[in-house]
């Protein structure tokens, strides 16, 4: 069962998916987004095209096409090759379940990941906190975000919002400033029903005002997601990412990245060069939905279709503007030492 | 007669703006928009005002209540102190026909500022499509543009994309990354829409996806216009200009910032203190408009009207990430001794 996320904000509508065709389907037209949660579907994917047919090449096909539905989260990769070598070493009578019980095990792995995430993170926002407050005692801490990297895009907590999560839970007044995320307004859509739904205060903005928000003093960090992160610290993120960093470190302010190690490409060391951007379709930036007034969702076009429109999905930060990566195991300095050290601390 | 902006993409639509009333309400509601163009109306809006009652306390009323339209903007002021200071010295009788004499000669001047902005920015234009034809002698010269600053935000030419159409009609290959620039959307709106007019080939991105195709090489140069430019160069533009500004200066790539002198306002020397940014309705960040499916043109709510939206519409670039200023006088840096050079040389 997932959380249609493109019926979100206007319906909240449960879908299940029962072969690896809805599966495929769900990822491509991003029913399920979000790194750690496209990892997840995907391993429940080959689990069940695995009960379906569990011979050598119906299991290489289902792989192939669940890697191919997109092109930069390496949590896919990661997640259908963690399966693949575990049924590649049973009998084809057992991969069904062997599949299952270990994409079971990844969805419960990750809950648990993002909930360390949220505490190793919390420290940060505490330490913040204080700093704030003796200087502003009355003023909650201001945390901007972007996309959606939250409970909807992961199995649960979430990777950035998971140590707002933690801290609204702790008492710690947080205010957060929700970038909308054009072109599929993940931010205006999916983060603000989350922090809507657990009571977060927290304000929308259009991508645009973030860096003269930060020029006034309104932004005290910047946490985000990643689709996928080099062995150095470059991190790969919704397009827009690399804009924010910049004015955070223009501005002075921390701009933290939250991840689970599964997001680590380790064999990549310069997500400029190396990381493939997925180009989406133009219709995302002309078109819009959204409610019209008769209460129905309806669809709407922003401008002539004899303008052609370019959608590149996804930006690089480059790590000299990350101050911090927050991962499960810990905090790291965005680099090749710092991630090495954790992975080392296995 | 005016353009209705508001209208526009989807219907041209113009308008006989005949009382003060109507300016007001025209230049409010962003039925025109753009620094020069809202001088130029609020002049002719000043002039209609005298014709109704040309007496001192109308004429103050007038003044007062067409400044108090946008706060951003300093050709407001400029426009209205220039007409102010002309009927002040003559008797009322002859104050209407003076002013709109007056409004007149502001609109002629702007157009011919605005084509002698595109003369000297065509220049450097050149010099940048002589360097690249060297390296990539196919390709067209690449320009991003933000916000609309052409011939619709101004009298005639425009002022950033000024020089864009005077190299289009000298035959130098350009192509326009326009931004829409949520949340009014006066790039997709009415950027691509006068591109489109003029035949010069362009596409649509959101305003996220600029850094990253300048980290990709894609962009040759930056092009934006002027709300208000202190006697030092910083210059408040639409709200984002700055994230443009910060990714130009990372990836090397020349800002510029083409303004008629009539947007300086040589009494400030720090945008970021000193000018004051319009806070508009959060209607316009939770809410689009466009052709629906039926052909009518709807409005839609993006997100719930229980998460809060702010909507800054401007921001400051300070004077160290512009490359250039473009000014009907000549280029010149982006600093006091720059602009000062350029006014003293009147």
């Amino acid at each position: 069962m997932i959380i249609d996320q493109t019926a979100l904000p206007h319906r909240f509508e449960m879908r299940a998916l029962e072969d690896l065709a809805s599966v495929v389907e769900a990822i491509r037209t991003m029913r399920v987004r979000g790194a750690p949660l496209i990892g997840a579907t995907a391993a429940h994917g080959l689990a069940l095209a695995l009960a379906a047919d569990p011979g050598d090449d119906a299991l290489a096909r289902a792989h192939d096409e669940l890697l191919a539905t997109r092109p930069t989260a390496v949590n896919l990769r990661w997640a259908l090759e963690r399966i693949v070598s575990i049924v590649s070493a049973v009998a084809p009578a057992q991969r069904a379940a062997r599949a299952r019980a270990e994409a079971i095990k990844i969805c419960d792995e990750d809950a648990a990941h993002c909930e360390s995430i949220g505490e190793h993170g919390l420290k940060l926002l505490q330490s913040l906190a204080g700093d704030k407050r003796r200087t502003q005692p009355d003023t909650p801490l201001q945390i901007l975000t972007h996309c959606n990297a939250g409970w909807l895009a992961t199995v649960d907590w979430g990777t950035a919002l998971a140590p707002i999560y933690k801290a609204h839970e702790a008492g710690l007044p947080v205010h957060v400033w929700v970038d909308e995320t054009r072109p599929r307004n993940q931010g205006s859509s999916l983060t603000a029903f989350e922090l809507r739904e657990m009571g977060v205060p927290h304000t929308v903005i259009v991508d645009n005002a973030g860096g003269h928000l930060m020029q006034r003093g309104q932004v005290d960090a910047v946490i985000v997601g990643s689709d996928r992160t080099t062995a150095t610290g470059d991190v790969c993120n919704k397009i827009g990412t690399y804009l924010k960093a910049l004015a955070a470190h223009d501005n002075e302010i921390p701009f933290y990245v939250a991840l689970p190690l599964s997001t680590v490409d380790w064999e990549l060391s310069d997500g400029l060069m190396e990381i493939p951007i997925e180009e989406r379709d133009a219709s995302e930036v002309r078109e819009m939905t959204g409610l019209a007034e008769s209460g129905a969702v309806e669809r709407i076009e922003l401008f002539s279709r004899k303008s052609p429109a370019a959608n590149p999905a996804f930006d690089i930060t480059p790590a000299r503007y990350v101050t911090s990566l927050i991962t499960e195991r810990g905090v790291c300095e965005a680099s090749r030492a710092g991630l090495a050290a954790l992975r080392g601390a296995a």
